[in-house]
């Protein structure tokens, strides 16, 4: 797996998006990150969907996030992700967001795992080329 | 400011927090962790909207999530908020998502700041009672 | 199915379910609508999760909201839910959101049918008890 | 206002903003036909965010959504937006969603109004130019 540019998305604010701060709610971060690791994988070739109708989950493990400026409606903005394995059954995702003058705006780590429907834990060379 | 006794709200997913794996979002348990903020907050007569409304935000600056179990469709838990002051600028919110066989599903920490419309850092003394 | 007495279920606005506007998003509604007809359904025996492992897929038709008056932050409300067979694969949902003073706030009305996963319209009365 | 072309975006799926039956949920149909709106009037001059800051909030009256085929995760589509003034406090915007091969997944009709904070209609072509 080519990890030597780093992966990005380039997204735009939603009204609907912020709160009543006026200001991206904190959970929406969340949904900014996922979107940028699946269209992560949708490049390496693996399609959560696709893995759900084959039995196989990919689950967060632990999430950390640094908010570090808040993304006002209206703004474009890149979300980034790299992949690093952690051992035969994690990987962990390191993302951040910038804002079109480079500032980090966010920064986030993704833990996550794979598991069957029966919630059996699954090897990560199975579903990833981590080579 | 009393923490004896742990505050906690009882809710229940709602179907359209589930997606195509057929669990809770990632993005919901912020979702969860803040509504059961704002109501502990409520209970300490802070009220998160006419905060702004006196150009008070309440922001995050960093947030850490475990998820131990998914939670299911149709499942009934319960969201804690223990409250921390870590300094005169920040405080810490520690919380757990537990089922009704008091199984810890997720665990929570968000620690959190006050600035104003102009980014001041504000003192927390000026809004929570802290004593 | 007894529908003299009107189902309805209890909620209060989440602060992140509001938007800038201060008040709830337009899209919320549809939540809440569905939160309460899935509850509806729950009562009649009818799980939409269990449905959709039997490879029934319940499907919004179409929509009509009538937005009377907007929820505001922290307000507590009732969501109605009225069930009217349209014909053999179609049925209708009348739904009334009130305000703790029997206010009507908002409107819904859902037209749903229920397909397989290969898209072929099914009967309604293998899902409803609709004697 | 030029309406002789129609204005439209360009959007894919985001996997969260599918639920349980792994299609997009309905009301996510409604953060896509606002999104498009707010998209039309920043072309027109006119932003949502700067109006509530002027004590003008755009208002949701009436929706109304046609479901004719679900959209799947990572499926690219197109959101319309046209513009029909009718009256002078009351706008209607048509919406409708096409897939990439011009079929039409989804029609919204959204009428809308304009109110001060202290809840007073106002007249639109203070707001927008309708000539």
């Amino acid at each position: 797996m080519n990890t030597s540019n780093i992966f990005s998305i380039a997204l735009k604010v939603r009204d609907y998006e912020c709160d009543m701060q006026g200001i991206v709610n904190n959970a929406v971060y969340m949904n900014y990150f996922e979107h940028a690791r699946h269209e992560f994988l949708i490049q390496q070739g693996v399609n959560f969907k696709q893995l759900i109708d084959k039995d196989v989950f990919l689950i967060a493990v632990k999430s950390e996030i640094e908010f570090k400026k808040p993304l006002q409606a209206q703004t474009s903005f890149i979300v980034t992700c790299e992949f690093k394995q952690k051992s035969k059954v994690r990987v962990v995702f390191e993302q951040q967001i910038l804002n079109i003058n480079n500032e980090i705006m966010t920064i986030g780590r993704m833990e996550s795992a794979a598991i069957n429907g029966a919630g059996k834990v699954l090897r990560l060379n199975a579903i990833f080329d981590l080579s």
